[in-house]
């Protein structure tokens, strides 16, 4: 975060209402920074996780949130788009069904426009590439490329050499070390939503790669998992 | 188009309802691709261009059109976006106010997960830096290093190793050249808009930056202009 002494302050924060993306809002908070929040309706199974993202983004004192909406829905292509494809129970191999394509390309673009709109010099991003599901738009390697595009793709860095830098500050963090982390900068994780299967009040179903991840990091910190199930673990 | 013998045979194309996008896509549809029109909705001034797209999409023989809103209108940063910025008559110095923050990141990541989902192995874009505004996202450095993050983005690439390859046939041509090969498919131009200011009916304006380009886009190429203008030029 070397930027940040030169930079104007502000920050995008991406913000899904999950585990991830709060501590990273609590993270870039620590750092001063002025964070506007942003989620990305883009035809979710369940809107729970992005109520939970306007919840925490006034809990963790950002400076104000935005929902952008895009109607992806009728594109399909994922377990958790199309209501024909089933979140399954148990892992399979290889990059699961609930990928959706190039999402995190899509939510970083919507940050990079905002960003530059705005004079941020930051984006937040929450992605983790040791307790996950194997997306490749989490890896650190992809991150870079973002940010090798990033630089040449708006007004600000080349025209007036301001570069937006991506910060993804739990990428090489496990699960555990998340929830340390943010249970250091009093994140209360009852209040976030991780389940791709989560019902209208934000319980979780328990079963699937993002409750499986979650608890594991709960129990790996040998913490206590304040996560509200759909029936009692 | 070196990848186009063991491809799929499909394409997405880029399709704003202006005079590259059109060309583009015609030059994707004589080199045999079965192309999926994909034309975005964020809060531009006029739907004049939308509904140009569309038609232009049958016109030209695609196999399909889709139109992807997302609501940018509240965030502005453009004068394409906001009511409260006009739109200049005449080109003022650097990168102008019509530039849209990150537009083409966000219209080509769009356009990736698409192709991803329909097995598509070309993205074509319309992109042009020789007769242009300057945007820095119309750049071939720009367009590469897309190319290199899409490369590390997507399931298809890192687990079946099958690349999307992003196409801007227009990147190095001047608007007359472009104009030339166009016609030479058939383009009716006068289908296409590419007035910043247009009104209901298409029909430009004659004094924006992207009509000086266009205008002098069929003088430089010794063409009849089929523009509609809203007054007679």
């Amino acid at each position: 975060m070397s930027q940040a002494a030169e930079s104007s302050g502000r920050a995008v924060v991406l913000l899904s209402g999950g585990l991830d993306s709060a501590t990273c809002l609590a993270l870039a908070r620590a750092h001063g920074f002025a964070c506007h929040t942003l989620a990305l309706s883009y035809g979710q199974r369940h809107d729970a996780e992005l109520r939970a993202a306007r919840r925490l983004s006034g809990v963790l004192g950002a400076v104000e949130h935005k929902q952008v909406n895009i109607d992806l829905d009728g594109m399909g292509g994922s377990a958790l788009t199309d209501a024909s494809i089933e979140v399954p129970d148990e892992p399979g191999e290889g990059i699961p069904v609930t990928y959706v394509p190039a999402r995190n390309t899509l939510m970083l673009s919507v940050a990079l426009g905002w960003a530059e709109i705005l004079d941020a010099d930051q984006i937040f991003i929450g992605v983790n590439a040791v307790d996950y599901s194997g997306y490749p738009d989490c890896r650190p390697e992809y991150i870079e490329s973002f940010q090798a595009m990033a630089n040449l793709a708006t007004r600000a860095a080349v025209q007036q050499g301001r570069r937006i830098t991506i910060q993804a500050p739990l990428v090489r963090l496990s699960k555990a070390q998340i929830i340390e982390r943010g249970l250091a900068l009093g994140v209360d994780y009852a209040e976030t939503v991780s389940c791709y299967r989560a019902d209208r009040q934000g319980r979780a179903c328990g079963r699937c790669d993002a409750c499986r991840f979650r608890r594991a990091g709960f129990e790996d910190a040998g913490r206590p998992d304040p996560t509200r199930y759909q029936t009692p673990a």
